[in-house]
């Protein structure tokens, strides 16, 4: 591997090569996991390379394979288990330059991978009243391949399921590393192939994702005082087939009193909230529904002033993962878990056991068909003995635990590896340099992709081992 | 009661009294069911006024409550359990000359009762992109009045579930029976006091629903071997959130190849059908997913020539009743149930003990969020007795039946009659001259609404009584 022959075949294709500014590009939101930030502190890449268009992809993936340079693709850089981190250093692939929309549709959009997605829905909606189904709550920043490569589920999920559900996703141009580089239009069942593989199958220059009608959502924020109402509530609206909403989450106390800065002045202290974003033609049936579950509407956007929506951050960044983050600004001990309750009688039981440990947040979103809550509840971090027990519990009590403590691909239990991932590799990128580390099957010939259990990936591997 | 002072007050409101055109307008598609076109035979109104304005309408009504005339309103009498039809006499209120649509907003529509559905969706299509959410399969002919008083489902509903779910219907302006008739914009709560009370507590003069995206649905039809098969891919539809359709019905053999006359040559012999309409941006990831439940397409509109397509019904005119309507064309002596499955296992008890008595035919819909199976079995009708064994073979088997051979609210068991409505009733209609004999709580004053079993009203109850 060497970076300086890699470099002198980019032509005029921007790169950057400052340590400092490297080691930045390197990083992404892996600091949200007091274990990843630990062992990953120290990553880095040696160049960071920014193509402006396919066929500059094409030339930095020509030049990587022929020098065995390791390639990290990255776009915003949002993901938080490390997913973008180069565990072999080599160079970056900042996509963030291939940022166009392509093609609109009335039922579609079609865009370069970088693209940020709040940039795609502004054009959509200005073109065909459109919108994408769904968005991480890092909208504003992340870009649609990194969501793609990286993602799962978010804001819209209430309605549109997990971003891999199919038909989530219509179509993929991703470019092989070869020594001749291939374009391939992945559709149908081929996309998922790709979709979650944190590039290491393929890099994603173009995506195709379906439009819904686009509306000028409600923020509702409403307090409970119990927190298991809050809940209740809260899979209750996800029950009502006929009120549109977007985004349900429930977050206990003080997680609303605490950690909302901005929204606090709203809350009383010891109040839950359930957080909503609403369409306009379902607002007076919400209204209806809050007051028959004893509800408090502590907000909503529609009826505040001009100056407080403009103080106030959009609902969907006190959600997902931005819970943590509003929490982790004022308190950088805490972190978080990706796990899933089957029942309010299971949020119960966990809380029972952790009391403040695990200061509860749960999002309701659909999965195959159901309503469901996946919790992203907050850790009061002390140890990872302490943080693997916490894990256990929730194990022991029939609730699932999706790790965001891992990098690899297998062991966050997002997703299994599945042998068409692996295969998909083999094909793509025979010498195993795209974002390497990531994925254990590549690794571990003797990988049981039945096994269902976690692993536990053991360092990091220098590219194409 | 006197039907000539009545007239006399009416100005010059079109009426019809000839005697035979008159009996026509006071039938509706009661003759789907062989109880009660043995029982409502006889049934007739002495006058049919047609009012073409709401201060039209409120002149019948005091004119009724005047003269004590028993008033029953009618859409395009498409209803199929009697509901529409003056078992007191009296006059038929005939509301298709009302059939304006009021105003169009990106997500609301807002129509004069008698509007066809079908002629609402196509303005709103034109002017802004939007449709009804769900319709009954009568969508060519049935007034929006009409389904919201008398309808329960229909193609949506695999998406936004039940007419009466919460936020499927945003306003109702409702006239009342009275001295001096006035009129309610009922919103919220109260929209359900009169959805589904077949008239019996106000007249409906105008209906505001939400609109969602219209599309060029494609109609498909896919064959299996194995009609529980057939099953399994439509729950299994049902539970794809990412696959966007509007209409999914798994229809036995041998209904397809000998009632869907002219969808027949598609299919062979002893093929079951699912009939699915999807919409274009999912089309491609539902071939992949046909092809994953080994389903086989018989037909999809999209690749259809020209001439198939003009020569086919829509795809809805094969499902809901009008599955059971293609079969009463063909063989006279066929009826149907209204029943609910819990799960595939359910439906197979009932046809193993059936058979070839019960071909049968389930819808697929969302249900309090929940994707579910609303059967509509055909039945082949031999005698009341025997249909009374096939209902408590559904019972004893966990299948719930809602009787479709039942014109009281009541009976049907498609929706409780609640005290609102009853009390909603002692508003609007203190003389009981609104659609009387159909709504039993007005008329027992012992009747227990928590009982939940199926009541039997013993016969035509005169006006007011
Ligand atoms: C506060 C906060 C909130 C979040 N909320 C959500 C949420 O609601 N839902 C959710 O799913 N995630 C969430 N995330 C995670 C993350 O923000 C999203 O998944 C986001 O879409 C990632 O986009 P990105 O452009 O930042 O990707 P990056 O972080 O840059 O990359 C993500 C992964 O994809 C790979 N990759 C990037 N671009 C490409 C490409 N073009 N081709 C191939 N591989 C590529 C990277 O190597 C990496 O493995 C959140 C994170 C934070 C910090
Ligand atoms: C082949 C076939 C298929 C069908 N498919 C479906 C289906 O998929 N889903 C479904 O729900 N139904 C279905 N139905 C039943 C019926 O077609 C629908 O419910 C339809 O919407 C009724 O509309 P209409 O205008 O024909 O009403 P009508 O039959 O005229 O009236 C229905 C009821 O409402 C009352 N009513 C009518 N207008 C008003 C008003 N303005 N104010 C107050 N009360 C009023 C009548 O008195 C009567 O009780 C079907 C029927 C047939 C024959």
């Amino acid at each position: 591997m060497s970076i300086a022959n890699f470099r002198a075949d980019l032509g005029d294709i921007p790169v950057e090569d400052r340590p400092r500014l490297v080691q930045q590009r390197s990083r992404d939101h892996y600091w949200y996991s007091p274990i990843l930030k630990e062992k990953l502190e120290n990553v880095t890449a040696e160049i960071v390379v920014s193509p402006r268009s396919v066929e500059e992809v094409k030339t930095v993936l020509a030049a990587a394979y022929r020098h065995n340079v390791a390639i990290t693709p990255r776009g915003a850089g949002t993901g938080n288990y490390g997913q973008a981190m180069p565990l072999a250093g080599g160079a970056m692939l900042n996509l963030m330059n291939m940022d166009k929309v392509l093609e609109i549709k009335p039922d579609r959009v079609r865009a370069q991978a970088g693209a940020v997605m709040e940039h795609i829905d502004q054009q959509t909606r200005a073109a065909v009243g459109g919108e994408l189904r769904f968005h991480p709550s890092t909208y504003r920043m992340a870009s649609i391949g990194g969501f793609v490569a990286g993602g799962s589920a978010g804001v819209g999920s209430i309605r549109w399921a997990g971003l891999r559900a199919f038909g989530n996703i219509l179509g993929l141009k991703v470019i092989t590393c070869e020594e001749t580089p291939r374009e391939l239009d992945l559709v149908g069942k081929d996309i998922l192939k790709v979709a979650h593989a944190y590039g290491t199958n393929g890099i994603i220059v173009e995506v195709e994702m379906p439009l819904t009608q686009s509306y000028d959502w409600v923020d509702v924020m409403v307090g409970f005082d119990d927190y298991l109402d809050a809940c209740r509530f809260a899979e209750a609206v996800g029950h009502q087939d006929g009120l549109l909403v977007k985004e349900v989450a429930a977050c206990a106390a003080p997680i609303p009193e605490t950690y909302f800065t901005r929204h606090k002045t709203y809350v009383r202290p010891g109040q839950s909230a359930v957080l909503l974003m609403v369409a306009p033609v379902a607002v007076d049936a919400m209204m209806v529904f809050i007051d028959h579950h004893k509800g408090e509407v502590l907000y909503r956007s529609d009826t505040a002033s001009e100056e407080e929506r403009k103080r106030l951050p959009p609902i969907y960044e006190l959600a997902w993962n931005h819970t943590t983050l509003r929490a982790l600004k004022v308190d950088p001990t805490i972190t978080y878990l990706q796990t899933r309750y089957p029942s309010v009688a299971h949020i119960k039981t966990i809380m029972d056991i952790l009391g403040d440990e695990l200061p509860m947040h749960v999002e309701v979103a659909r999965q195959d068909g159901k309503v469901a809550f996946a919790g992203l509840p907050m850790v009061r971090y002390t140890s990872e003995e302490r943080l693997e027990e916490i894990i256990r519990i929730h194990e022991e009590n029939g609730c699932a635990v999706f790790n965001p403590h891992r990098y690899t691909l297998e062991e966050g239990g997002m997703k299994r590896t599945d042998r068409a991932q692996l295969d998909f590799k083999r094909e793509a990128d025979p010498l195993g340099i795209l974002n390497p580390g990531k994925m254990i099957a590549w690794n571990d010939p003797d990988f049981d992709f039945e096994s269902g259990r976690i692993w536990l990936f053991s360092g990091l591997a220098p590219a194409g081992a």
